[in-house]
Formats: C-alpha cells, structure tokens, sequence
C-alpha cells in the first residue's frame, strides 16, 4: 500500500510517535478516557495549560488519524463533542501500561495507588472494563458512571 | 516530595510524556530492544535519519532520568555503550502495547506478522522474555541471541 503521506520509517513504534508522539495527544485521549472530557472548552481547562491553537490542531489532527469522531453536543448544539473511535479505543492498553510505569517510577506521582494495584492485579479484565466503560459514555474517575465508583 | 524542576502536571500520563515523549526518545529505547543497538554510531544509521545533534541531546536526556546507562564499550574504549536500567527495562510492556496498536492499525506497517501474534497470544510471558532478553545483552531481532531466533 503507498503511504499518503510522507513518514520517517515503516517501524510500528515509529508509526505511533508520529500518529501521538507529540506533547498533548496523549493528555487529550487520557481526558477522554479517565476524565469524562468531551469538549473543547473542556479540554482546554486541564491542568497541563495547553494553549488554545495546539489543541485545536491536535484535535483536528487525531480526528483526521481516525483516532477522534466529531460530532455536535447533545446538550448545547453550539458545542462539539468529540469520542474516541475503536482505534482510540484501542490506546487504552498504551494509557494503562503508561500510567502503570509512571507509578512505579515518578515519587511525585498523583496515580491512586489503589487504582493502579487494581490494574496490575487483573490487567486485561481492568483494559476491558475501562473500553466498556468509556464506550457507553464514561469514564475511568469522573461522573456518576465512573468506573472507580463500582471498585472502590 | 518537592519536584526537582517545573512540570505540567504530576498527572502519569503527563509524567511520561514529558519523559520519553520527544518524537526521538521512543526511537532510541526501540533501538536497544528490538535490534541490539548500543552506540552513538549505531543510533545514528537508524531508518528514521535522527540528526546528530538531537541524539546527543536525547542519550543525554535519558542517562539523566534513569533509563539508560553508559559506559564504555568492552571491545573499543573510545566508544560509549548505553544500556538500558531496570527502569528502563520497564518501558517493554508500553513498547508492546505501540507495537502491537500500530500492528492494527497501520496498513503499511514493518511489525513482522508472527512476531506480534506471538505477543498477543502470550503477552505477559514475551514481555518476562523480551526483558530477560535484552538483560543479558541480546535483543529481539538483531543478533545471535535474537529472541525471536527462539521461535522462528
């Protein structure tokens, strides 16, 4: 298959870097899937301060990727709502691993302990309910159908 | 624990991006993981044509937080060799998961079919067996004890 676009190599590793590898996607899918985030107003409130032109680039880029839908907000049509699509979804085990390591390995770590000893101890039940979780509408800490609320 | 320079966030996800998430960095860990690469020199002739400036930054940057090591090299001192720490040992389950999400997901991907159904089918064990690998100086592809040499 050509390639749409030019890239630096073949490598899946590398395929990754350059699909999230820059420094906010990643904080806008973990908005999504461990804050209940859907909007841009709500992106832009998270503590990382991302600035207003970043993140509507890399909103527009991650849904051109495939990795976001668009579509207008239930509650206020003036609003976007942006989901993740299956190969957003598909980040997750990426997200838990991630969040796992950096437990283990930042000491100013704000990672609930409990939490992360739940998705070491069953990691591929945790994945599963964490997908099933966002999927219906979500998330891992945030809103009355988090996913925490039934574990702890 | 006071933070011992300015970050973002203490958020994990953020933790990690702000460690390894430059679009190089990844590249580098891929390198000693999957091919046994170990020098400056070898770095350098990756596919991706990382410039020689941003590598020294990045060996830099990672010897710096504690995911590699180096010394120098058994066969030619004048060379350095870097090698992964334990901590960075434990990057390995984040690469699998890229790896086998850019497997899916990427139509013109490099990822060796068998290999990645290998880490699907027996994810915790190839993950216990790509560390031990690259511990006692092999890698998965590249080499005599390429652990891939193992199954193929």
């Amino acid at each position: 298959m050509k390639h749409t676009r030019q890239r630096r190599s073949d490598c899946p590793i590398n395929f990754a870097v350059e699909t999230f590898g820059d420094p906010w996607s990643l904080l806008i899918i973990r908005d999504l899937v461990y804050f209940g985030k859907n909007t841009y107003s709500e992106f832009l409130a998270s503590e990382e301060g991302i600035a207003t032109n970043i993140l509507a680039s890399r909103l527009a880029r991650l849904e051109q990727q495939g990795i976001l839908v668009k579509k207008p907000h239930d509650e206020d049509e003036r609003k976007e709502c942006y989901t993740l699509t299956e190969k957003g979804l598909d980040l997750i085990p990426i997200l838990v691993e991630i969040a796992n390591w950096s437990a283990e390995h930042d000491p100013c770590t704000a990672a609930p302990p409990a939490w992360i000893a739940l998705t070491r101890a069953e990691k591929e039940k945790m994945i599963r309910l964490i997908r099933e979780t966002v999927q219906s509408g979500g998330s891992v800490f945030a809103g009355e159908k988090s996913l925490i609320s039934k574990f702890m």
